[in-house]
């Protein structure tokens, strides 16, 4: 396979119309008659094949050349889903890149191994929450960060929603946390890692990422839903960073909701996010607060694992209203390699006790 | 008005019930009654109106302190929908910005006044087009180029497939087509603006906008929905740029597709391509390849068109499939402030011929 095969799951008449209609637009987006022949041969996708399980229900092949994306993630989206985007009824359910265009990518830098590496985890799954609320000035969040260091967690994230705000800007937040989280690991030996999100102004997302690792965090959060998917494979290739990356769903929903028009979530969640760099793909669990199903959730798995090219197996991290009571349930389902995310249920009560408990069920794997 | 006002429709049941979930969820996401009473006064959304127009159909209006976006797009575009993209039935119909929140924003540095002076059009539509079809080399593109500056049009864009391909690198052929656009300026006395697309990776967009200044483009061309609408604020904001910015749909059909979620055509390709600084906001017109209503195109052209703070109106260029025989109900249903965008069809027999008379119909309002 030398080519990139996408599949469309197509809800109308006529597949093969619509089949000629999206392998121009993705491509030359020009009247297929008036372009030369070597390009009609070279440059538009062809269509591979079509299956129809009745009149209104099909599942269209096309194949693109890999020269169409020049090699870059940005290219790529606008050929799977540019103007695709714009037509009513057309789904991307399949995508499989060829070995040379993945070959043009890191991917994530850690990984399922690497992540086990760094955090001593031998066979656990990773113990991960977020700060919270917004409003909260760093001080709290900070003494939040602390508790959930000492009680032994791997990754400690901005909420999605901290960026720059007023009760916590982003620079004295960073600094502050990632102290409170330092001294804990210097306490317990351990090696809990801050994530700052990154949900900052396009000129300085990559800058606050230099600053974040200079500060010291060991670990950043990234919204490519908001910030571009290439921002999350700038920082994730960039050797002078080296920090773990928790990409996270804000915004995706738009890709995933619709029945009929979209990605399919596996595509997403899974080989988007890998093939982007993130380490770790948060994505809304089935039976929260989203609508994910467990078919879906299990996509996301499958493909955060399956191989692709030589790029590294992902992390998941099934989230979105979790408590510690569906933990058996979640690594049953999805198996050791899931990073568990449960944020606001661990304010319930006491945190250094929610957080020592949630932290002996995951050591007990 | 000192607040962020939202209108969701939700279709569903128990619209209290949902309205208090999304006021929550994108803000704080944790729960509501763990939250200090300042928090949950100050921080998280109000609900301020619920009607209903029947048992499924709702429309839901929640107020947000400006001061949870921390005055940044990125943070705006994320309690708009960052985790409310991830609800299925919940859709954004509507969207007030107060005035302290848009003078953050600089919006269309042009505008329609300033590409009315620019291009000497006082009364008339714009003219303007693409570069096709991909697979072209640089020179032809830049051949393609001069006629058309030749034939006056104001624009000509890259057809927003062109990136890094083998066939016409970027540089080369911002270069190529630069120089032949400045050629025929040179013997028109005109002033066609050549835009360059700038959909390349997130850590070159920047200094390749400055590369093609410095090259001599006269515009530039983004695709907000692959590199982040931020990104075009900050082209846009950029004076030592100052250059006149599409904005193109690529991928953001699936922030409109849907009937039930996603946000309302206006809001994207009006408010949000403005406030992020498009001069002109290209999408599809209704009767065109896509699919969108006349309804939402007028939607579309009302919100480029309406007070928003101080920012300037921008231009309107309904595309996908137009035709020159297309024109004047064009003109008759969008006005003259409308930048008339025909790619493909100026190709059918011979583009100089095309072109001209393009030119001579569109001079003639």
């Amino acid at each position: 396979m030398d080519r990139i095969y996408v599949t469309y799951a197509f809800v109308g008449q006529d597949p093969k119309a619509i089949a000629d209609v999206i392998r121009v637009e993705q491509t030359i987006e020009f009247p297929f008659d008036l372009a030369p022949a070597w390009i009609q041969e070279q440059v538009v996708g062809k269509l591979e094949e079509i299956t129809s399980s009745d009149l209104t229900s099909h599942l269209i092949t096309i194949s693109y050349n890999p020269d169409v994306t020049g090699g870059e993630l940005t290219q790529l989206l606008n050929v799977l889903w540019g103007n695709a985007s714009l037509f009513p009824g057309v789904k991307i359910v399949d995508l499989k890149l060829p070995k040379e265009f993945l070959d043009k990518f890191g991917g994530p830098r850690f990984g399922i191994a690497g992540l086990r590496e760094l955090f001593k985890a031998r066979t656990r799954p990773l113990l991960t929450t977020a700060l919270k609320p917004m409003g909260s000035d760093p001080m709290v969040l900070a003494e939040m960060a602390h508790t959930l260091a000492l009680a032994g967690f791997d990754l400690i994230k901005d909420d999605h929603s901290l960026a720059n705000q007023p009760w916590a800007t982003w620079k004295e937040r960073v600094r502050t946390v990632s102290r409170a989280v330092q001294e804990a690991n210097a306490i317990t030996g351990g090696n809990s890692a801050y994530a700052p999100s990154l949900n900052l102004p396009f000129d300085q997302v990559h800058d606050a990422a230099h600053t974040a690792k200079e500060i010291g965090v060991g670990a950043l959060l990234v919204l490519p839903g908001i910030t571009g998917f290439d921002s999350l494979r700038v920082l994730a290739a960039d050797d002078s960073l080296a920090l773990p990356i928790q990409g996270h769903p804000a915004m995706l929903g738009s890709l995933v909701t619709s029945k009929e028009e979209g990605i399919a979530h596996g595509v997403v969640f899974g080989t988007l996010m890998r093939l982007a760099g993130a380490d770790i793909s948060i994505f809304p669990n089935m039976g929260g607060r989203f609508s994910f199903t467990q078919e879906q959730c299990l996509d996301i798995a499958q493909r955060s694992r399956e191989v692709l090219g030589d790029l590294k197996s992902n992390w998941i991290a099934p989230a979105g209203g979790m408590t510690l009571e569906r933990i058996p349930e979640m690594v049953q389902m999805y198996g050791p390699d899931t990073a568990l995310l449960i944020g606001g249920a661990l304010s319930r009560g006491n945190l250094a006790e929610n957080a020592a408990h949630m932290s002996e069920m995951v050591h007990a794997y």
